[in-house]
């Protein structure tokens, strides 16, 4: 399997040689694989954000991709790393939850293993760098060739996080959350279209901070410069957003604040 | 043509699963091509820096190389997308301006098309995330073998921004502005040396905010250290420079600036 | 040589066409050579933190691997272009001690040229982009064949920086400093846990700032939310650090800062 494709997501930022670091090992083991960045830039131990990210990301590649995500507050501790497969694509994380999205958007049930076979490790495992010491490497032997089982254990008591969905409050309400801000300031809810097609026929208020938005936009272009909308993004989920402007800057709110929707 | 080179220049920062998305998209369609990264951080939405980033890095691409670029405020209104064919390399962007110095620097005309072929772009096209839907695609068919005239019809009225270069006052003195502050601070403005040769020979003042500088230097620790300088920069461009520190921190001016340069 | 590895260490920031230009340079001369990025993000003009990052990434990747390595305060001055042969692998950067640790962690003498032959440069050589003119086609020509004796003479005058290791003070006492804070905010320490074994088995004092740190923890979340400790990090040195917590946010000290360990 020449050429295989492996994909990073990481909290790691791009300052350290922690990415530069996987990267070698995976060069030294797997020669010919082709390492594509998602992002190193998940906020330090976020979750949920790295769980958003990689699925978002990963519903766009080849099948047969291995996908590396390190968002692991825990490393060093006895939480588990695994090997998921999902939809015809490889996940490589630690067991913490980051996966939750990837397993939500599958029609199948995933398989899961948890990655114990030393021999697909480097040979000194650091309790600090599990990116280097245990994933990156698990990626690169997979590459080139190893067999899932290889890697150990299926299971089924996989760790998920909490519903990443909204709670229906009463017949018209529904209490969200702020997943992320994105790069131009859009507040991405955890509201999708699909969940919540009314909004597009029926009159709504989304209420977030001190924001009360009433008026669903097509394109960030067509509402007036910093006016706030709600746009289904390109991801499905509901944003907020302002016209060429930041709706990060001008809300009081981040990542994990509610989000209330009434239709 | 296996191993086409497809470089990406956005304004999407690389926090998010947008540039992931594109490379997955990319990989899919054409598994040989290789990604190059320009630059995901041209300011939100400034047309010009961008402009001025992919020309100064196309110039040393080899022939054949297929660069995207999106900076793309109007993404989902009516403004087109395009193919553009310039000294031998392709590009594929919005058409709102950001190729202007691309075409300026090329000697033959470049030959632009509209791309509107269904075909070479995701079946489901978002009115929000272009890079993705209908961009990366575009590149990676071109990359794996369509013909620039499958994309769409030759056009003539593709947009450019204004001059980009300075505009003579009088017999001795231009009005010119900063193009944007580097990542060293220093700032780039748009006098080029080879349209401005005679500063080398006479003296000369060039003003931007309440800096007044009459020094030419040819590498930055020639001068004292903090002292403002203007220096032909390595695309050509005359820059103000302060020997290892930022010019853009002392001076209160920044992209977009007028420069007056007497000589 | 098909697909030699070169990997880009530099202070050149991801915001502009710097490393973009750099890597067309390097897909024109050598179109099959893959390039990685190890960080464009060492602190502007600091040589230490670009020693160090280097050498931590350069252990992991295979044999025969081509680092280039630009953190240039100097460029366009006399200082000299070198291309060292180290464990292996070959390193191309200024002669400015950036290499100091790769030089240190190697068993044998590191076998170090001065780059002299213009043949192996772009033909116009700038005053102030050696990253580009010299240091990408140097490296772009060693990937494609080139002989390390074409390059130029070796010499054995190489610069390196003062003793990158602590300072005994008395029979207990050592002083040593900061070399970088990492992306989690980490102090990464001069201090290698290899030669200060003793730590782990006896009572000791690190002090740094304010800060008095007698905890030896092995992993992040060993320690209390937020608590200061000692721990011996992924790279082997020491690091002081705050579980989920960023310690460079709570000590008012930064790089090159002293600290002070007794035992």
């Amino acid at each position: 399997m020449p050429n295989r494709l492996i994909t990073l997501t990481t909290d790691f930022g791009t300052s350290d040689h922690f990415v530069g670091a996987m990267k070698g090992v995976i060069a030294t083991i797997a020669p010919s694989a082709r390492v594509v960045d998602i992002t190193h830039h998940i906020a330090p131990f976020n979750i949920l954000e790295g769980a958003f990210t990689i699925s978002e990301a990963a519903a766009y590649f080849p099948k047969g991709t291995i996908h590396v995500v390190v968002v692991d507050p825990g490393v060093g501790t006895v939480r588990r790393a695994i090997l998921a497969e999902a939809a015809g694509q490889f996940f490589i994380a630690p067991d913490n939850g980051v996966l939750t999205m990837v397993y939500e958007n599958t029609a199948k049930p995933p398989k899961v293993r948890v990655i114990t076979n030393p021999q697909l490790a480097l040979k000194n495992v650091s309790r600090t760098f599990h990116g280097r010491d245990i994933f990156a490497p698990a990626a690169a032997h997979l590459a080139r060739g190893a067999k899932p089982a290889q890697f150990g254990k299926l299971i089924n008591d996989t760790i998920r996080i909490e519903s990443t969905k909204p709670v229906q409050l009463s017949a018209h309400s529904w209490r969200g959350a702020i997943i992320k801000a994105d790069h131009f300031g859009n507040f991405i809810t955890n509201f999708h279209i699909d969940d919540f097609l009314a909004i597009k026929t029926n009159p709504f208020t989304m209420r977030t901070g001190k924001a009360r938005i009433h008026h669903l936009t097509s394109t960030f272009s067509e509402t007036k410069r910093g006016e706030l909308a709600v746009i289904a993004g390109s991801s499905g989920y509901l944003e907020i957003c302002a016209n060429q402007a930041s709706a990060a800057e001008r809300l009081r709110c981040g990542p994990g604040s509610p989000v209330d929707l009434e239709i």
